[in-house]
C-alpha cells in the first residue's frame, strides 16, 4: 500500500479530551475518531489492528472447536424478563421502543439470546456439548466513558457460550477456553496473566480474568510466575511465613502512654510487631453496625475482603465519634473482653493472627495495652478469614515462591455461569438416562478494541506506539529518505514490491516530504519496522530500523526479506 | 468439519412464517434463526456463507482501491438535524435516548458520519480522491417486515462513500465501483443485471441498481444481453419501430357504432391498430386535474412514468363521473379539438404517437371517431415524453436487439450523490487553484444478507438450495452410507482429509444415520457437491453427485480432489 493512496491523517498535538497514552496515541495516529463521548469510528489504519486482532482470535476460536454464530444487536424485552435482567441492569442497558411500541435492548451481552437459540434447537445430551461464539459490537450506557477504547459506550466483543449436560462437562469447555485464550494473547505479543476472579471463600475456580500487564491498569494484580497463581488484590492470598514461635505466658495489661501506630507501642514495648495484633473498627453504612478486624500489627487490611466478608454493600473506617459511643478508646481497641464493653460488635479475624502466641493488643482502657493475649486459649473472633492486602515479595501460597504485584487491564474473562440461564429460560436436555437435566453453562469473552488499546498501553514510548508485527497494522514501512534521487526511489520500489510478494504486510512512504517527517509518523503509527533508502541505495544497501529496540542494522537489498521473517519472529 | 461436531439443525416441515423460498430454505437448513420480527441469528452453517459473501466484497474493495474502515451503530442526532434527514426519515430511523437524554440514530447508512469525518481530516485536493467503505449492521423500521433477510430490521450491508474535488473524479469512482460490483455478484455465482435507476427524463446516468434475476423479484426489469442496457419498467426505454408511412390525408369523423375497444375500432375501420391513439384519462389525487395521456393504440402507459410526468404523489383511473363532468365520452376521447371542451385538461403525449400519419382517434361525441389526423398539423400535446411499458422483445434503443423482460431482486446500488450532503456539511477542499469547491461524493451498497437470499432465490428446487462453491457454506459433503460398514468408514476418512487437505471445505456426514436421511440434509442445505461412500468402497470408487445437475459421476478416489477442483470452476 502506497502512502499517498492510503489514509493517514496524524496529529502532532495531544488531544485533550485524552487521559491515557492508548487514548492520545490512537487519535494521533488517526487510528480511531471520535464521533459522540465514548462512541469511535475506526479509521482504515486502526480497522487493520482492530481486524488482526479478531482474526487472531477467530482461528484460536475454530482451532479449540468453538463455531462462530452472529446474534443480533436488537433484543426483545421479554427474554431479559425472562431472565430477570431487565429489571436489575439499570441505566447501562440501552433500551429503545421500535414503531410499535415494543420495548428492544440494544445487547449488551448475549446470554439471553443464546439461551433462547439452544432451548429451541437442542434435547438431548448426543448434541452436546456445544462451544458457540460471535465477534460482534456491544452497548452499554456508561455514565462517565472514558480512555477512549478502554470504556466506551459502543465496543466489539468476542463473546463466547458453551452449554453442557453436566458440571464435568463445563469444566472441559472452560479449561478448554482457557487454553484458547492464552494462545490470543500471546500471539497479540502481550505480557498477560490470569487471575482468579472469584474469592476463594465464595466458590473455588468458576472465573478468570486475562489482564494485560500495564502501569495504567485499574486492576492491582498479585500473581506468581513460578506456578502461574494469580488474583486480584481483593481476593490474593499469600502464605504467612516468620511466625513468631513462643510457649503462652500470662496475660498482663501494662501502660503504653503516649504511643500512637503499633510501630511505637512495639518499640516501646522492645516487642516485634509481627507479635502484634492490630484492631481497625469499620461500620457497615447500609446497618450502621460496627465491626472490629483483626489483623498482624505489620499488616494491612484489605477492605473489599473486609466488605464481603460482612457483607455489605459499603463500609467505612468508623469515625473518632462511632468509637466513643460504642464504649472503646481510639489507639487502645483490643478484641481481649471486648464484648463485655460492647456485645454488638462483631469481631472479624484475618487468619495471619490466629498463630501468633503472647499477642499485644489494645487494653480497652485509655494509655493501657495488653500483653501476652493467646488466641482460642483468651479470646475468639466471630470469624476468621483472609482480610490481608497482599503485597510484593510475599510468598505464594501454592509453591512458595514470592509472589509479585503489578497493575493490569482486564480484556477476557471467562466464566462457569452453571445454571444461571438455562434454570431461569428452561433450558433442559435429556440426559444418557433419559432424565431431563438443566443445562451446564458457561460465558467466555473478550474486548477486541479494548485488546488492542492494553497492548498501546503496555507498547509505547514517547515518539508514538510499538505495535508487535501480528497485530501491526502494517509491519514494514519502506522510507525512501530523498523521494526525488533516482536511486533511492527505485530501490525503494524493488524492496516495496519484494515485501508485499513474500507475503508481509507493507506500506511505502512515497509522499514528498523530508525523510525526518517520515520517520516521525512512522514511529508515531508503530510499524514494527522501517526500510530506510538512503545514501547507500546505489550500492543496493539499506538501513533497517527495529522499532522496539530502536536498533539500526545495514543490510543489502536481498538480505532484507528474510532478516524481517526472522525479527517478526521476535517482535 | 465433522457434522456430528457441529452444529445443525434442519426442519422438514416449512415455517409458517415464510412466504418466500429464501425465507423459507434458509430456517429449514438451519442457517438463521428468528429472535424477533425482521430481526434474525445467523447460525453457524448461515454465518459461514455470509462471511463467504462479505469476504468476496472485501476482496473486491480492496483490488478496487477502497479502504476499509468502521463507523458506529449509535450516531447522534445533530448530524441528522445538520444534513436534514432527521426530520425527513420517519418512523423508519430507530431512534433511542442516551441516560442524559441526548438523541441518538440507531444507524440506517452513514453519509452524515462519514461526510463529518472527511471534513474534519481533509481540506486540500491533494489528499483526494477517497473511497472508503465498511461492512456493518443496518437498522430500518420496517412497517411489515418480512421475507427474511430480504426485509429485515437489522442487516449487514455494505456501504462505501467516494469524495473528489469534481464531477469529473466521481464519474470515475463511479465507473470503478460499478466493476467492483460486477465482479462481486459474478463471483457469487449469481446471474444479475445493472440497471439505470434514473429516468433518462430527470438526469442521466446517476445511479445504478444491482439486480440478482429472481422469479419472485419485487422489481421488473428490462435489460438487453446484447448491448447490457438495463432499467425498472418504469424507466425503460425502447425504440419505436413498425411505424407506419403515409402522406397526410385530409380529416374526417366518422361514425364508429358498437365499438369497444381500439382493438374493434381498427377492425371496423379496417385499420392497423398502430395507426390509432388511445387516449386514457388520469386524475392527480392530491389535486383533482386531469390529464389525458396519449399512447399508440398497441401500447400500454406505464403508470409509474405517467405520475412522475404529472409531478404527482398519487394518480388513479379517471372514474366515469369524473369523465363525463369534464364533458368527454369515454371509448370516444381524442385529443383533436379536445381543448374547445375543456381547456383544464393536460394532454400529455407518448412519443410514440408524434410519428403516426392519418391517426384514428376518439370523436368526442358519443360513437364517433376521427381518422387522418396529424400531430402538430392538427393538435399538440402539452408535454411529449416516454410513457410507455416496454416488452419483452421490443427493440433495444440503444443497440437495436430485442429487450428481455424479467424479474429481480435489488441487492446493490451506486449512487452519485453530488454535493446534496457535502453542501450541507460544509464539507469543502481547496483545489489546484487555491479555490474552495464543494466535495463531489458517491455512495455505493451491498445487501450482504440479501444477496445471500437472492442467491437462493435464483438457486434452488424442490429439495432445497443449490449454492454456487465461492458461497457455499461447505463445498463438498463427504457422506458414508453406512457407517457400520468399515471399507465405507475407512474411505470416507481417507477422502475428508484428502480434501481438507487440499484445501477445499469439507464437511463430513459421520453421523449415525441412514444414507437417504443424510442426502436429504445435503440437498436441503444444499452443498454444490456430495461425495458417497458407498458399495464400492473396498475397491475405492465413490460416486459425486453433482447438486445443481442431478448428476452422478463414479470416481476412483485419487480423482476426486482434482475432479472436484475442475467442477468448482463451473458450479
Amino acid at each position: 500500500m502506497r502512502f499517498s493512496k492510503y489514509y493517514v491523517k496524524t496529529l502532532k498535538e495531544n488531544p485533550k479530551e485524552a487521559e491515557i497514552e492508548s487514548h492520545k496515541l490512537l487519535l494521533r495516529a488517526g487510528m480511531i475518531k471520535k464521533l459522540a463521548s465514548g462512541v469511535y469510528s475506526y479509521l482504515p489504519l486502526g480497522y487493520k489492528t482492530l481486524r488482526k486482532v479478531e482474526n487472531i482470535v477467530r482461528e484460536e476460536m475454530e482451532k479449540a472447536g468453538a463455531l462462530e454464530l452472529h446474534m443480533p444487536v436488537l433484543q426483545p424485552a421479554e427474554l431479559w424478563k425472562e431472565s430477570g435482567r431487565w429489571d436489575v441492569m439499570g441505566e447501562e442497558m440501552m433500551r429503545l421502543k421500535d414503531r410499535h411500541m415494543r420495548d428492544f435492548v440494544l445487547g449488551p451481552t448475549h446470554e439471553e439470546v443464546i439461551t433462547d437459540i439452544i432451548r429451541n434447537d437442542i434435547f438431548s445430551y448426543k448434541a452436546l456439548p456445544v462451544n458457540l461464539y460471535q465477534i460482534q459490537t456491544k452497548f452499554r450506557d456508561e455514565r462517565r466513558p472514558r480512555f477512549g477504547l478502554m470504556r466506551g459506550r459502543e465496543f466489539l466483543m468476542k463473546d463466547g457460550y458453551s452449554f453442557s449436560t453436566n458440571k464435568e462437562g463445563l469444566d472441559i469447555e472452560f479449561e478448554n477456553m482457557k487454553k484458547a485464550y492464552s494462545n490470543i494473547f500471546k500471539r497479540c505479543g502481550l505480557d498477560f496473566r490470569i487471575v482468579d476472579a472469584d474469592s476463594g471463600a465464595i466458590g473455588g475456580s468458576g472465573s478468570n480474568e486475562f489482564h494485560v500487564i500495564a502501569n495504567s491498569g485499574e486492576d492491582e494484580l498479585i500473581f506468581c510466575d513460578n506456578c502461574h497463581y494469580g488474583a486480584n488484590v481483593e481476593k490474593a492470598t499469600n502464605t504467612i511465613i516468620d511466625q513468631i514461635k513462643e510457649e503462652p505466658k500470662e496475660i498482663k495489661l501494662v501502660d503504653t502512654p503516649n504511643v500512637g501506630t503499633i510501630e511505637e507501642v512495639c518499640g516501646f514495648l522492645n516487642a516485634d510487631v509481627k507479635q502484634s495484633v492490630k484492631s481497625l473498627v469499620y461500620k457497615d453504612l447500609g446497618t450502621d453496625k460496627l465491626y472490629v478486624v483483626l489483623i498482624r500489627g505489620d499488616f494491612e487490611a484489605n477492605e473489599v475482603k473486609v466488605k464481603n466478608a460482612i457483607g455489605a454493600i459499603e463500609i467505612a473506617m468508623a469515625t473518632d465519634e462511632d468509637i466513643k459511643e460504642a464504649g472503646l478508646f481510639k489507639g487502645y481497641i483490643g478484641p481481649y473482653k471486648l464484648k463485655e464493653i460492647n456485645e454488638h460488635i462483631t469481631i472479624i479475624a484475618d487468619d495471619s493472627i490466629v498463630g501468633i502466641p503472647n499477642q499485644i493488643m489494645g487494653g480497652n482502657k485509655e494509655n493501657t495495652h495488653y500483653i501476652n493475649i493467646n488466641y482460642d486459649r483468651d479470646y475468639k473472633a466471630d470469624m476468621v478469614l483472609d482480610l490481608r492486602t497482599v503485597r510484593e515479595g510475599d510468598v505464594c501460597s501454592i509453591c512458595g515462591e514470592p509472589l509479585r504485584v503489578a497493575r493490569g487491564i482486564e480484556c477476557g474473562h471467562i466464566f462457569k455461569l452453571g445454571t444461571k440461564y438455562s434454570e431461569a429460560m428452561n433450558a433442559k436436555v435429556l440426559d444418557e438416562n433419559g432424565k431431563e437435566v438443566v443445562l451446564e453453562m458457561g460465558c467466555y469473552g473478550i474486548g477486541i478494541g479494548r485488546t488492542m488499546a492494553a497492548a498501546i498501553e503496555q507498547n509505547n514510548d514517547e515518539n508514538g506506539i510499538i505495535w508487535s508485527s501480528n497485530i501491526a497494522p502494517f509491519v514494514v514501512d519502506v522510507i525512501v529518505a530523498n523521494i526525488k534521487n533516482e536511486a533511492q526511489s527505485k530501490l525503494g520500489d524493488e524492496l516495496y514490491n519484494a515485501l508485499q510478494e513474500s507475503g508481509i504486510e507493507t506500506i511505502y512512504d512515497d509522499r514528498k516530504e523530508r525523510a525526518g517527517f517520515k520517520f516521525k509518523d512512522a514511529d508515531l503509527i508503530g510499524f514494527p519496522f522501517k526500510v530506510v533508502c538512503g545514501k547507500k541505495s546505489e550500492e543496493g544497501i539499506i538501513e533497517l530500523k527495529i522499532r522496539r529496540t530502536g536498533e539500526t542494522i545495514e543490510l543489502h537489498k536481498d538480505e532484507v526479506v528474510n532478516e524481517i521473517k526472522e525479527l517478526m519472529k521476535k517482535y
